[in-house]
């Protein structure tokens, strides 16, 4: 059972996490997690549900740039090329994460949440999930202006998805 | 305005988290954080206010021991003499994100949050703040055994008084 965010997530977001951790732990599988605009929310998800954390080996919080190479080994020339939200970006990220961790399977988001600066589209988000041995996934949302609140919401369900489906 | 959090948090803690990241940006200073038994629960509240995610830096959720190693630079012989839940520890960990990041104010959170082996006492919680150029501040809590979803949230207010006073 999910404990402190229970009253912050839909019935599926839960039902999802249960699903996960209880999966990766039959599998053998350790999971990681490299976070930009979720900040850290998705890797306490993930260690919010009693019995279920061992499965979770560690959590990346990249929220500025230079923390997104520095801890998962983008170059900054990547970033300046293809921005921060971009599929490519976060394949690196999913990449760096499987690297520089125990994990067999790694999640990486980045989009913008809320408002930024002029050019940026509210509720962008790429994800890209990398498990060791097969291809990595990438999926591209448009989640719309819905408030950086409801786009972090939005962004644990499809997160939980593609790690539902990379460990089977 | 806190936004994904806020029906888990209680007022003060949503008070203090506007007050850090108010502060911190009028003094010029990058906050990181090391997380074991919040799992990323306070990297993701330092990132969950509009216009306030600037400050922070990056964090680690290190909730294995190889990643407390690894990513923060513990000797595992620290953690097999101490405890991974200790002041030495979470010494160790603020330190270690502090020489591991941008920052200039780290903290760093281990803890038992629920029913943990035989002997683990629930609700043991050590913390440490390291700011750039002076001591490191300890504090450890004895919440109880009042669940894993209130420990976990008992952390976030300890944590934010910690991180406020290393700020001014």
């Amino acid at each position: 059972m999910v404990e402190t965010l229970s009253p912050v997530l839909s019935e599926r977001v839960e039902r999802l996490t249960e699903t996960l951790l209880q999966e990766a732990n039959d599998a053998g599988l350790m999971l990681a997690t490299a976070e930009s605009c979720t900040g850290g929310l998705l890797a306490s998800l993930l260690t919010d549900v009693d019995g279920g954390g061992h499965v979770f080996d560690r959590g990346f919080v990249v929220y500025s740039e230079h923390a997104k190479c520095e801890l998962l080994g983008l170059a900054q020339q990547q970033i300046d090329c293809c921005g921060a939200v971009s599929r490519d970006v976060a394949v690196a990220m999913a990449e760096g994460a499987l690297a520089a961790s125990d994990a067999q399977v790694a999640l990486a988001i980045t989009g913008f949440a809320g408002p930024g600066a002029p050019g940026d589209e509210p509720g962008l988000v790429h994800f890209a999930c990398a498990r060791e041995g097969r291809d990595i996934a990438h999926r591209e949302e448009h989640f719309g202006d819905i408030g950086r609140g409801g786009v972090r919401q939005a962004c644990l369900e499809v997160a939980l998805e593609m790690m539902v489906a990379a460990v089977r």
